[in-house]
């Protein structure tokens, strides 16, 4: 089963760079924000699997950006799951402006505990992830 | 006696708007680089701040802007400490182009705890802060 | 005629800091949220603003912080206009979350050419901007 | 031959996030202030471009994370240059703590006009970006 959620981003003035267009770097906070309404659909919120001890820290993040975002422009961002392990977690993203295909992107995580220490994520997470 | 330190801040792309000069919003985040300077200067730096218990949280800010500043512009900024006390401290600024005056500003600090209830600072850190 | 507008503001994990509060260079950017939701409600977009060739360019800024604001939580942000003359523009903030009071604040604008040179706002913008 | 810059970063605290590091959102812009060092030392500065009426948007962007960075940690950036073809650039980017390897990434520009449309990088340009 694919889980996929969609979460609307309005461009912010301050997200502007002088070429006129959304900076680049707001895409991987966009990213996290369609992570984070995922997660709360999907059952297990960011915050809970902080509260239980773990951080899902980023070891990879890629973006293709195929059109630029304009200020006070609404996105679609759409954020699904991908690989579900205990040492390794994948998301994709798609960003669109109506039917046009504004970006694509992945981020992969690495479960950790407080200490950054590489760490398995308990199976009950995992399968709220899973969408099971 | 008033304690000064000089900090210099290169404008960032990041950092421009679509108006085509840096957004407003970054001059708090270049004042913390000058209150990082001027603390560690005054050999008591933030970062042993929160390792001896203790958070600056910000309760006031206030920025009188005059002259926009430009990506990649090299500005200095003066930072100086007000007042000292135990439970309330002030910092100044002042941003500058070469001799142009870009902007000053304030900011008001409430020492907590790590549960973000208000607390003394040790009389060794306020005395360092103080240039003592 | 007093004129307000209420945004609903998310904070996002980006926002925070290791304080593990939002930091507190975000709140002028949210701000802004209200400045152009505030904005489009009467009737006179930022977007239209600069298309008509003037920028508001920020000359003030004061935040008080109250409270801290956490991570995915959901924040109420009421803009309302206050000073509306055609060489200065004053806009007030109250940001809580449900009934508790976070932070307050202003911000003082003054019209732009796309020049960065001081214009006077047409008259029919301004009436907008009043309600009127 | 390869061209080569380095660049120092230091972590900001507003760079950092309630994990306690610096948020991944943030070595795309130290990228970029890489990009500009490396430019400007290979003598045809970011600014320029833009003022011979071409932006490097961005098209695709990749990070590989290894180790967090902490707050107030000096870094060091290698910044180089990749394929330079008048439709498509690359940079490379190195990012170390001391000996330590923290991230790596690169970054894939395409030359557009200011109205955003592909546009072919005059050669003198191009010359000076392969170090010749």
């Amino acid at each position: 089963m694919t889980v996929t959620s969609s979460t609307t981003v309005r461009v912010r003035y301050a997200e502007t760079d002088q070429m006129g267009v959304a900076h680049h770097a707001n895409y991987p906070v966009w990213f996290e924000l369609g992570r984070s309404d995922l997660m709360r659909a999907l059952g297990v919120s960011y915050t809970e699997v902080e509260a239980r001890g773990y951080y899902l820290m980023l070891s990879g993040l890629h973006v293709q950006y195929r059109r630029a975002a304009r200020y006070d422009e609404e996105l679609t961002l759409e954020t699904t799951v991908g690989e579900v392990r205990n040492r390794r977690l994948v998301f994709s993203y798609v960003l669109r402006r109506g039917d046009e295909l504004l970006a694509t992107g992945t981020t992969e995580h690495v479960p950790t505990d407080k200490s950054y220490r590489v760490a398995r994520i308990p199976e009950d997470i995992l399968e709220k992830l899973r969408g099971a």
